[in-house]
């Protein structure tokens, strides 16, 4: 049955700032297998990054990069008109930063995933992720892109092999699909999950049958290596706890998506 | 004679930020063997980051980080109180940054050189150097740390022993010295040579004899691996060559302190 | 003839930040009648903002703020999906810190003109212009909105009554225009007029005749109040002292907005 | 008795950034008389100062602006080797930025402190004081100078009059104090008064007698014309709800400093 079945956990953490503190990390990181740290440009400072790698190192979760716009005052949620050359600087820089508080510390960075509206911009603009593929294809092969599940699966597969590095994609959890394999924009009703037992099982049925059911009732097929949940306030922990153990009795193996993909 | 001797000549580069431009980098680069390259705190951006990394590799010039103060208003030149933990954070930061812009182009980090303030506050207070020493044995025993020539240098070679990292001593081209060995403060008449001829003369008698005359007319000896030169304005640019042709000119080797410290 | 004629000339000034210097403000304001001076976002620093209220104080020069988006590493030139209520929130912090540099050396703001990227971003969305009016509403009535003469100026005017402020309109001497009152896009040839003569010629024309000829040959009407010229380097320097000769020569009045709109 | 008693209660307020929420403002507005409000460098953003401003105003509490160093990463608490023309450009720039929110919503600023290490470096350099005083001299004489009260009061009134502004002095209600008037440094024990009642029954002692006890035991004289309160944390506001209660219940009343200094 599911003993088989491999998954990731993954989660934004590290976005805390200075005096400013955004997110439980010390609650999340436990839970989780693969974490997405902030590297300083929309969230993030030295101090955080090194913590954050400690933290994850301790709990044997695989750290990896979460580059986004120079936009600490926008959380780098806002589309910023960019380049595909200063998407390439600015994710070159900030994988670079990680990348020396995680070798300080003896651990090697297991992949990258862009943040906010630079994933966003990314699934409207093809270069966006070609941008980050050349990116990493010259910094470290072995680093996994992460890129949502969904219809463009394909397209991103074939800029993994142009570029010579592993895709993974992930599944959000609390989310929900249209039948083409897209999320429900927010601005529609019911795009998020509010329970978290239904949340928690749509996870598993994803995980064991490769199935959800997308919005409008129908069943559609979802190939994700990694969940992504949040940390950001005590129900967003529940609900990743809830998920972890919903998995976890039900034989699945929650693992960083380096060690199965 | 001269055939044997062998010296670095390094410049900060790379101090340009978006739309402004500071310093000759194109006409000093040629110029020197070691390029002390801004990290984006103080000075210099990623895009900047690239460019100077490329130009060093297309000049044979070994590529170095230069990292200062997050003080992009003061330009790095003001103390800041900061703990050696965040000095080295920063440094952790800036330096894993550069290393990635070289990693992509094929490149590997020679040295380190703080900036400006972190450079000054470093010498009245040795926690520093053991802060930047500290990260340097983390990040790449290789790279060099790179210090003022000076009364303080058997502190520092016995840094560089105890993290296992090798240390390399500048000299200035442009500045007198006391006769302890320090620099003239600049608030002092006569702390800047302004004769590019004397300059340049000294310069090799430094290289050749391993002294110079200080301030006060006597002779003392100094070691230096590596001599500063500027390419901020055209006159600096100006002595730089006249350094470099004059030392060429008596045989001396010019190449970067990785080739021979 | 020309001697009842008046017009204003205008550039942005005030864009250096800390050691980095962009404009040759010393030599363009003694050419213009009103500073368009930015305020810290996206160009220009607390200090910089001083000098240069002073700068136009010691000319007889009308300051006005220049606001633009908070991206120094782009220098305000990229658009930013900020919304109109972030744009009003950056528009009151930036006049208001050029207001308290003005009032210190006993000078008053004369207008606002917003800067690169928002300057763009307002002649699509037409929310934009009516944040900033909305601000300079509520700060203080008598500054005037500059904005781009062109097809929308019936728009601008009405926003201006809507909020009861006076807008003036200005026109570019360096650029082609099409024939239904907009610019000829720089990615298109002919865009730029090279020649110092044929724009200060061009100029003259619109502010007697109130024409110009457009890219396509026709005659178009043009009705502006104030030149842009530019300041960045000695060419750009040069036309401005060429179009002020010119005008100066056939008895037009060169004069703040403020003294005749 | 208390009935002639008027005393003001200040806090540090308006710090959120962005996305990063700091302080419990919805919650000490209320109690408190005058608001000092970031105005963007150490803490505070645009949004943030306007929705404060609101606050203030909603809640009859008096605003004024909280300069302080530009370090967001060190939230302001670090030295900076800054010049005081540096100070006074900072101090000019942040105050009218906050007054045109202020001005927006038709209020006025009453007061100006600086926050953290500018407030604390202005007791080693009197010219500190001096370079805020002058600009608030320059820009508003109606603002108040707050300050510590201690044995640096007479020095402080004198730049008063020489400025012609007026100086607040702020007592602090957790704070112990030496016999000499000055604040027991934080690293020493018993430094912070931890319990409540007694806090806020020093505070109503210092307010009815103008007198405290000492850490030796000593009762010394503290002419005080404001409090100040935090917000930081609910224990924080707890206390500042004691102290309000506790000097109401006295007959004390509480005002801005501005309607009785």
């Amino acid at each position: 049955m599911g003993q088989n079945h491999k998954i990731d956990l993954n989660s934004d953490v590290g976005e805390s700032f200075g005096a400013y503190k955004i997110g439980l990390d010390e609650e999340v990181i436990p839970l989780i297998s693969s974490a997405n740290i902030a590297c300083g440009f929309h969230a993030g400072d030295p101090t955080v990054m090194r913590h954050t790698i400690a933290l994850a190192k301790e709990h044997g979760v695989a750290p990896g990069a979460h580059p986004g716009f120079p936009d600490l005052l926008g959380f780098g949620r806002r589309n910023m008109d960019v380049t595909p050359e200063e998407i390439r600087d600015y994710a070159t820089y900030q994988i670079g930063a990680l990348q020396a508080f995680s070798a300080s510390q003896g651990m090697k960075l297991q992949h990258v995933k862009a943040h906010g509206a630079l994933y966003n911009m990314a699934f409207q603009d093809i270069r966006i992720w070609e941008a980050i593929a050349e990116v990493i294809s010259k910094l470290d092969k072995e680093l996994i892109l992460v890129a949502i599940a969904g219809p463009k699966g394909d397209k991103l597969k074939e800029i993994g092999r142009q570029y010579g590095i592993r895709i993974a994609f992930e599944f959000f959890a609390d989310r929900a699909y249209n039948s083409d394999g897209s999320l429900v924009s927010r601005r529609e009703p019911g795009a998020i999950i509010e329970d978290h037992e239904q949340a928690a099982d749509r996870v598993l049925k994803m995980v064991i049958e490769r199935k959800i059911s997308a919005v409008d009732g129908t069943e559609i097929d979802v190939i994700a290596d990694t969940i992504c949940v949040h940390g950001d306030n005590p129900a967003a922990v529940r609900l990743a706890k809830q998920i972890r153990e919903t998995l976890l009795a039900s034989g699945v193996e929650i693992a960083p998506i380096g060690k199965f993909l």
